[in-house]
């Protein structure tokens, strides 16, 4: 999988990429993350990448030329590799999203800042947009961070067993259980009975349980579109619930 | 505002903190960031801050008393700051939850690893949970990242008059218009008439319009708890929408 970020501030990345899995990942050569200055394909000598908005109005629009540059630049070199922009009006990022990504050949990520990216590079150049959320960040440099980690991680082989996706929070539509560890009690906190039982049945049950609990209490909606099985219609009756 | 980051590790927030708007708002004193390693609490001289769940399963889980000793440490030297953990079972964040967070004395912010805390983390130190969203990050590092700068940006002064956060996507419950700058033609893609018309009254009325017909478009959802003008409902109406 191949990232390629073009961004006005390259160093931005240098130790959310240089830690630890996404580390590994990258020496293993699972993933390839290129970081790619904007500036570098600027048109004048000052290396300009934005200017004012026409219509007036405070801030800077990122300037076309610069960006189409970049991206012509990148994609020569990756043709499959698709276009990415973070934006308030993108579709909203999920685990499926980042699932869907996570098999594409290579994403290009433009990290917008100011007051955003002249609209002929969305037009233009854009195959994707992208949501993080409903809340605003100084720039796309962090949007483009979540998106390569959550994407990472999905990419076969990057997850070591002990680290699998496959009890993610959403991966069955749910919230996690509950985990805890040593000791077994902690000013005054004890670790339920059940998980120290030793009995792998009744503690499956009881996580299920929790799981369906915790969903419940935080995030109702999640449990319209979930497949039922037998087993879990029993829990569902004993929280008194209607399946 | 003072942010405190609990994470096992600290480097990865070394360029994300040190770039750009924020490097500057920590050097003219707006914002306090300090970074501390879990590690550092931990209780045998091998600094163990992860074990195997109770109860079996894939993964290690965050122990409770390094984390405890952290968290504490921290809050004597800021009695005013609010513990947040970010979990897929929290609130959403969102624009309002930024402005909310902005108002706080401080945040102490934990960032979970592998399978997630020990759940006596949760119940005994936790003020506030966030969602950053339905999707799964290798670690809490990058989502705290992300509440650091958008809760960052609206701390008064940090972002100067050129970058005001007034005009942001939300601020006023709707998406941005799209913006321009330099050339007034690229590729066959020239720049709306009315932007270069000097009329400002005709500018500030299409791109409110636009603003509306982007929201109607991506995220109709948004146009509902809006109190619309006078000037706002002929423009819904031109749009084919009754107000």
């Amino acid at each position: 999988m191949k990232f390629d970020i073009l961004t006005l501030f390259p160093a931005m990345f240098e130790g959310p990429l240089t830690e630890s899995i996404l580390k590994r990942a990258s020496d293993k050569g699972l993933i390839e993350i290129g970081l790619h200055n904007i500036r570098d394909w600027a048109l004048d000598k000052h290396a300009t990448a934005d200017d004012s908005p026409y219509g007036g109005g405070a801030g800077m629009v990122m300037k076309v030329e610069p960006l189409s540059g970049a991206i012509e630049a990148v994609k020569e070199k990756r043709p499959g590799s698709k276009v990415i922009l973070t934006t308030p009006g993108g579709r909203p990022f999920t685990h499926q999203v980042a699932q869907e990504l996570s098999r594409e050949e290579g994403l290009i990520i433009i990290c917008g800042r100011y007051e955003g990216v002249d609209e002929r590079v969305r037009t233009l150049f854009v195959d994707d947009e992208i949501s993080l959320g409903d809340f605003v960040l100084t720039g796309g440099e962090i949007a483009a961070m979540v998106i390569v980690d959550a994407v990472s991680r999905l990419v076969p082989g990057v997850l070591g067993h002990e680290e699998s996706a496959q009890y993610d929070s959403f991966a069955d539509g749910l919230l996690e259980y509950p985990q805890y560890t040593r000791p077994p009690e902690f000013r005054g906190e004890k670790v339920p009975d059940i998980l120290l039982s030793g009995n792998h049945a009744e503690i499956a049950k009881w996580r299920r349980k929790e799981q369906i609990r915790r969903t419940l209490a935080s995030r109702p909606e999640l449990l319209d579109g979930i497949e039922w099985s037998k087993q879990d219609k029993k829990l569902l009756k004993e929280l008194g619930l209607d399946p």
